[in-house]
């Protein structure tokens, strides 16, 4: 079971970690980190290199294809050598997966028109501009496609996808080796829950990280359209 | 607000993300990862590494310092340059955490003996062995020292102190920017909600992973010895 995830400049660490942190635990497991060249990637933050393990070409057919998301997503948006290695690696592989914003990186490979699929809340709509059946859920299957929402949301994927690989009594064990029974502190992790004032802020928040003028490519400006209607109450629920 | 997370061979790496991903998203903010050395370190499963951006000699008064767990903290429980620099951090901070088996390496650097904290539910017992009301609880708060429960707990940690450092408020909006509404697809994340067997192969795995020959030092002993309590059901609750 070789699986692949996809390191990209600016990409948020959880949405790669809490895969990784699963699915590392599954037997006879080997979890890769990749980008289209080998060595350190910095992630959104500024705050924390990752070193990708082996390039993309170094890795045209896993078992397991996952793209996590973040800011630099709009950067991974155009054609190119990350989107002829999504479509050869898809075309082989057992499972093609996202969390967060990776699915509109999918989406923009032509991996997910007519699909089923989920993003984080603020980039549902653009996700539906690819001609994808974007909803609301935490983690959304489509046969061999598995979408997580936002962020965290990438662990319960990972949970999902190791009771398919190595059977539910396998993922009952590294649930309970991680110990994964969370309880946040607040309830304000999803846009239904969330008050008026903390899905403002929020909203204004992750626009303004993510349309830095740098930035201003066709998927972010996507992300802004929608941060703007999401604002306006338009995206809160689907 | 500084942040200093410490890394060390065969650290576990979403004890140490899940609370980077929550605190780097606070205002004015800063998290740095810091080894002994800078430069590369690499994670208990031998596929990921992180870069420490800055040795430990040059943090050495960070406002909030934290200690993730992981197999490779039965290397960090002698006495030298990482205790000394434990405590000469935790004489200033603000906040001293852990996450995992991180707080058996506070309790080894002699920081947290009287006090209540919690670690992974295998290593419970060390934890009191080292005069700590070692309790099985998701985030123990006593003063200014804040402990998690096994790995995926630093997220709720850091929550709330994210919660106490940067308001409530900031807090849900962290929350809601990560989509943190979990929905893990089986309930088998604690002792006290695992089945017989689970409970069983997970401290069979783990204590076989704590237990190779090389790292057979002084924590690694005890948390070995733990585990066979837990496979006992001695240490199943507290």
């Amino acid at each position: 079971m070789n699986t692949a995830i996809l390191l990209y400049d600016k990409f948020t660490t959880l949405d790669a970690i809490g895969p990784y942190e699963v699915l590392s635990r599954l037997r006879g497991s080997t979890v890769t980190f990749v980008a289209e060249r080998r060595g350190p990637v910095t992630a959104d933050t500024g705050m924390l290199s990752m070193i990708a393990e082996a390039s993309i070409s170094e890795l045209p057919h896993p078992d397991l294809v996952l793209v996590p998301g973040g800011p630099g997503q709009g950067g991974q948006m155009a054609d190119g050598p990350v989107h002829e290695w999504l479509r050869a690696a898809d075309a082989t592989s057992t499972w093609t997966a996202s969390v967060c914003t990776g699915s509109l990186i999918l989406a923009a490979a032509g991996l997910l028109a007519g699909r089923r699929a989920t993003s984080h809340w603020l980039a549902l709509q653009p996700l539906a501009d690819y001609g994808v059946q974007a909803v609301s859920e935490r983690v959304v299957i489509d046969g061999k496609y598995i979408t997580a929402a936002g962020v965290s949301a990438g662990i319960d994927l990972a949970l999902w996808l190791a009771g398919q690989i190595g059977g539910e009594e396998r993922a009952k064990v590294i649930q309970l080796s991680m110990e994964y029974d969370p309880q946040p502190p607040f309830d304000s992790g999803h846009m239904s829950k969330a008050s008026a004032k903390t899905k403002a802020v929020a909203t204004a928040l992750m626009a303004r990280d993510i349309a830095k003028p740098a930035q201003l490519k066709a998927g972010t400006q996507l992300l802004w359209n929608s941060a703007l209607a999401a604002a306006r109450g338009k995206v809160a629920r689907r």
